[in-house]
């Protein structure tokens, strides 16, 4: 049975006292965060804190905050034996003040609204110490099937990925949301393709998967589609990504 | 019933064949195309024929062939009473050469591999005639619980969209494993995060759920991870999609 603090009450660390107490051998002793008003849910679950220099003792301590807080939090641990991590993918490890530190990262987007499946959520894990990492994976092989160990440099190559699969693609939905309205069309039109798009990524890599005007140099199209756009972000958008894919599948031949 | 031929042999023209033959009220009387040798999986199932100069008599005539050959396509249909479609998000339903036209436009993506789901794919439906307009009702609800009628210019714009969310975002998921792959790791990782983003907005707005730097003007580590990137549209996508998250949110304020 490992003992666990989570510090911090944002998104992940709800998702991940949830996920935790539903283990048999990981007991989260405290919550402790800045936010009472988020803290109050845990009352009957765990003790709760809004004080740093009260942390209780245990085997690891979960920093998840956000990352410009992770090394001020950390402070406050320097007089504990347990292995401190964050759960930041951009933060080096050694943001961490205190010798026995890692990173514990899941590697999803979590909101308030969502539940999150943490069976199929990789976790990526990185420790100082080699009995720190050993730690690390039962209390990481816990929750998830898909335990990683990842160096702090492949770590951040690995979140500028995220960037571009999660946040950059959640701006095309948006434009795509900004189209059909300026056709006085639904977003529920593009839901289905929304999803198929991620689907057929699981099972089949995405240069096989790619399709379209530029995949395909039609240039007559790409033109048509440039004098239907107005927004001049959208269109210095059009035009790079499609000169982008044309690049890819020109090197191919 | 419904008697309908469709000409054409690519992944669409499968895939619609396939629907419609376990559909009660649509007979598919025949499957043409030049394709031998992707025709003769129709052999015992319906007639076919590579002769466009054979077509039988239907109520729906269905072109599922690639954009620019549509208008030759239908020239043999000329003498054909009965009701001749294209499927195809980006050409006018004017590029059909006979009085009875319309559009069936399925909007999805269709592979080879991959099997669909109809019932929850939108089927865009477009006609000359009012008659014809009931006919192509008639036909798409057969096979889908989301059939709306659009016209040409929205359906344009409707592509456009789809090129964002569908074409656009499938170029990042290739980013994403470029550089998962240039730090020795597995595109696997990004999986689970590309089918959450996706289905995310499936019941959130895309601008609620957009998180990242961009988001948040984290200027510094926007400029850690223009450090790690080698490859200069790579650089180019990244410090563009930043740019139009960024003035997105800085509108709101």
């Amino acid at each position: 049975m490992l003992s666990a603090v989570i510090l911090g009450t944002g998104n992940l660390a709800r998702h991940l006292f949830g996920v935790f107490s539903k283990t048999e051998n990981v007991d989260v002793v405290q919550v402790v965060g800045r936010n009472e008003r988020r803290l109050v849910q845990y009352f009957d679950s765990t003790h709760i804190s809004t004080d740093f220099d009260t942390v209780k003792d245990a085997d690891v301590y979960i920093i998840a905050v956000s990352d410009r807080a992770i090394g001020d939090v950390s402070r406050f641990l320097k007089n504990k034996k347990g292995l401190v991590v964050h759960t930041s993918g951009a933060t080096e490890m050694d943001a961490i003040q205190t010798e026995n530190r890692g990173v514990f990262y899941p590697l999803q987007t979590f909101s308030e609204e969502r539940s999150a499946n943490f069976r199929s959520i990789p976790i990526c894990i990185e420790a100082r110490k080699k009995e720190s990492l050993s730690i690390l994976q039962e209390l990481a092989d816990s929750i998830s099937d898909k335990v990683h160990k990842i160096d702090s440099e492949q770590r951040k190559k690995l979140h500028l990925a995220a960037v571009f699969v999660n946040n950059f693609t959640n701006h095309f939905y948006l434009i795509g949301e900004e189209i059909c309205a300026s056709a006085g069309l639904s977003f529920d039109l593009l839901k289905p393709l929304i999803r198929e798009t991620a689907e057929k990524v699981q099972s089949m890599s995405p240069a096989k998967a790619q399709t379209g005007p530029a995949r395909r140099n039609d240039t007559i199209s790409m033109e048509k589609h440039l004098t239907l756009l107005k927004d001049q972000k959208q269109i210095e958008l059009y035009t790079l990504c499609s000169k982008a894919i044309k690049e890819v599948y020109e090197k191919k031949l």
